[in-house]
């Protein structure tokens, strides 16, 4: 069983990390490798991992059509085009950016423009069925039977997976997600702000009070649990995503539901570890893995918990979890090809 | 005019600090380097920026009797009993250590043990006039006629320094810091979980949700703002201080009220500055300094305000405000042999 | 078709790589994962990333004895025993360590002790027909064939990858090899010169004029070479590994010369691949790999060829190869469950 | 006493050390702070360690005319047409481009263009008697009554502090120099290559065999002793730079002939210390200082001597050294406002 698969934005991060998860899967073969700008160019140039002759292929969308998935790893504007033609042509899609997250009030809250097309958008209540969000462990059903799956965001990922089973023991309004990423989630392009010799040993916030972010994880977080403070942060290492979500527990909450809570959502999970309180996780446990690992701890003093979420921002918060969809949506154990073992050292 | 000055715990990284310091300071002269394990070794074979022969002092109390002032950058036990040796026998001290910071009752609480010398913990209401709490900005006065000064932490300072203008805006109970540090912080000993291996590409929590630095964050913020939530984190960086609190503000405050009250507090002040909002300090912009860069933001859609303020843990968080401490208490301008820029990159 | 395997000394970084290799690997099943001191001790408390209840095991040579393959990640004092012992039993060992690299002289004059077993030192002209060193691309058809397999180091897998095409074209005694490594070649356990704090932004070179490896790289560079000079460096990054070499090129040798005995060499290589000229080497395409990058350049105004040829050197520099070597060992496809792809960025 | 400052070029690396370094400075003073691309921007938008309203300066040849002295730390495109131009003016001139280094042959064969103003270029035999080649240690007397000082580059400041007091003992043609620098040295501009994440765990050669710095250690380093191989290296580090230099011992050399040359030359100097044999130099130890460590090690093995240097390539291989030669040009003692002991950890 082999199965013809497309990368279409594959010069970016999100794309050669997709490249090199296809490599080592049993079943899934990399037919087209495309991206816009840098079509004819080797891959070796933008990428010293991928030896060898092998050049960006055009993005042409006869070709894409034919194959059995396509990962659009493009920003959210070109991806809207391009998921909504391969969907109207029956292809499996896998998006990997903003553009079928929200719903259509939200897209145009937080992005600024109409959604042109509401039906494919995920967070929508008018959204066909076969479109999923694609935050696997929560929309594992969906994803299954889905012709296009929204994947999540890196961010939203790791706080969804720390506070979703939370969400029923929190009071509205109370909370606050301090999250910290390596700066592989900021994108290839050669600028300024990601320059080695400024990043490193460098620490900074970013984006506050309203990173786009925000509105993902206030439309997928169960209840009504209002708008949440996020701040996003840049840290000196390539990849790596930490998130630190605070909420005050409901009155009558113990320490021991919160632990419950945690294991009865994830104990039988392959790629989300629950971690004893006390004990946090470590970013580089997860690095080049699909695994997240996570723990929450009470604070009796202020009556908050904080949970603290670690995933890889191209693993389980792009490649790794839109790899882990694609195997859902082309009928293999979603854990082909993948692991939650991360390389460390 | 020249000053005889003795540091005791010059093993660590804030004795080291201190050491290149007073190196470049016209006024004073570092004539003891002691430490307790290290007496007679090289300076050189733990610092290789310290190139030469010479050895580490052993902690001859009659010899530090005869300086001018002391640094104390030894933990909280030793400090606590060589600080009160030398207070009493009318030496100025600046202690690096926890060990003079809290009242007696706060050092019971969040120390596990008796103090001592309760005329000596700086944040009791029986502290003699001449302890004083080494926040510079803040306690200038009290700094300038003491002989006993209780240099604050490296959290604490950030964090203070952050808040403390904006107490009276906040609501008490709803103070969140999320603090995130380099390395140098957790010391110079070799262990597993400051391995290069280990730290580097990795991010992770640790201490919630009872640091001890949140107590002196308690006893120092003024008004009554209750018990705060406090996470600290290791972040891959040698040095460098990154404090991120969250607020919620009172009704009837305004984002200027906010911009307003931080002006007023820093617009004089040589170290300390206040950057525009939606500019977020980098903590390598104060490496090797005695800086404090920070910002505030004001999100409308929660009504908290997020504060980011920036450090050297090793330089205002240590070191360097120790030197700013002991300029005053010698009669010097407070700036001499410091400065706000830090080595970048 | 499954295999159990053994992992000895697998509390190391060496252990960890292969713990994380083998649990991708189709065909090989992780039954023991021993520790001396760290018998009992869960596996996570050590390697983050591998959560999960999972202790080490007590070393058993029983045990061990029943099993398809055992790698030993131990030193060489103890492997040098376990080794002996295993191989006498007939089971298929791959030894990551020193202990049987050398001939029966050459480990005592590098190792300064008698070697018990000169019947299995790889490098002995008596060793037995089923001991081989597993430099795979050059000694394919002894390791499929051996029972014991002595893993080369670090820094001469990258060496010897670089040289032995050039051997023949190379002036005797004119070879300076100057090698740097990421530092868990160093090993795992805490040192001060291992420190996050000391490493980060720091370069040193370590062990010159004759570390240990010298004597192996002399030992299988065919030709008559003579001795070399070579100058190992810890570099702050955790993994990657990359060696300059410099030869007098002998008087009848052109660049083309070069460039075609590194084709013949590597062309049909599935891990080594050969960079145009002008193009260098970079250890972060290696990342987690079990791959090689090589290239060279000829410098006509000194007569010297530059060779420079990265590698990860617990990838193909410790457990890739291993893991190569035991796909051999036990009939399978030296490829299986290896990439030439590292982790990047 | 206080002297009026200019730098110019002062958007890159080498200007925003010169700001750091003036700033500490008890008898300069930054008049003029010029770059041509960034007049009127605020110096924080390029260097978040400069906080405050000042901006950059425009070139203004008039108003550098009235200084004590500039700094010119611009290419040398645009360094030797205002170099000349202020030097004609009779300013004191302190370029930190190659502009000045070489001889009028040198420079037209290492960059390929003739010389507009041979009797500026420090290195030819009709040079200036008032132009210097600022290598302090070993050109001092002719920098203390020069006009013009061009300060060398980083990689020939390490390596000919390392080899000079070696040339007498070191046979022709047997040099080969393996130097390793900080992603500072290629500059402040965005490039995919000087990304952070593609330079965070990477190493990678660059520039072999005929980098542009090559030229300059020939010129300078006394004795016949021909062309050298030189490879230089980016390291994951944003500052330091160790350059490795290896070179036969002639026939009558002892280890300690080469420990004596080297303390002859250094003993009596303030900024450069030789560390003992066995030894090594870390690139830690001097960053952001003027300071240089070496060491140097004869291999029995092959009659070789190995040398490591170790400098911060912004400070002794930049501004400090430009520094250092500015006090010389202005009468001060050279080492005010400079350190030797670098920011550690």
């Amino acid at each position: 069983m082999s199965f013809a698969i497309g990368i279409v934005g594959a010069s970016g991060y999100g794309g050669v990390e997709l490249i090199r998860l296809l490599d080592a899967h049993p079943a899934l073969h990399t037919s087209v490798v495309a991206a816009h700008s840098q079509a004819g160019q080797p891959l070796h140039e933008l990428f010293p991992s991928l030896a060898g002759e092998r050049v960006f292929d055009a993005i042409d969308v006869d070709r894409l059509a034919e194959l059995d998935l396509v990962f659009i790893a493009a920003p959210h504007g070109p991806a809207l085009e391009l998921g909504a033609q391969l969907y109207d042509r029956g292809v499996k899609v896998v998006d990997l950016s903003a553009a079928f997250r929200l719903s259509e009030a939200g897209f145009r809250e937080w992005y600024g423009e109409a959604h042109p097309r509401p039906d494919l958008a995920a967070g929508d209540a008018s959204a066909a069925a076969d479109v999923a969000y694609g935050l696997t462990e929560f929309h594992r059903d969906r994803v299954a039977t889905a012709r296009l799956v929204a994947n999540p965001g890196c961010y939203p990922t790791a706080i969804l997976l720390g506070l979703t089973p939370l969400a029923p023991l929190v009071e509205p309004g109370s909370i606050v997600v301090d999250a910290k990423s390596g700066t592989s989630g900021a994108g290839r392009a050669a600028k300024d702000h990601l320059h080695f010799a400024h990043v490193d040993g460098n620490l900074t916030a970013y984006g506050a009070p309203a990173h786009r972010h925000t509105g993902e994880v206030e439309r997928w977080l169960p209840g009504e649990l209002g708008a949440i403070s996020f701040t996003p942060h840049l840290v000196p290492m390539p990849r790596g995503l930490l998130a630190t979500c605070y909420g005050t527990l409901r009155a009558d909450t113990s320490a021991d539901d919160v632990q419950d809570a945690l294991h009865a959502a994830y104990d039988a999970e392959p790629f989300v570890h629950v971690l004893a309180p006390g004990t946090f996780p470590h970013t580089k446990a997860l690095a080049g893995s699909n695994g997240c690992q996570l723990s929450a701890v009470v604070d009796e003093r202020t009556g908050r918990v904080v949970v603290t979420s670690a995933i890889d921002n191209l693993g389980k918060g792009a490649a790794g979890q839109a790899l882990q969809n694609a195997n859902l949506l082309l009928g293999l154990d979603e854990t082909t090809g993948l692991s939650a073992i991360g390389m460390y050292p």
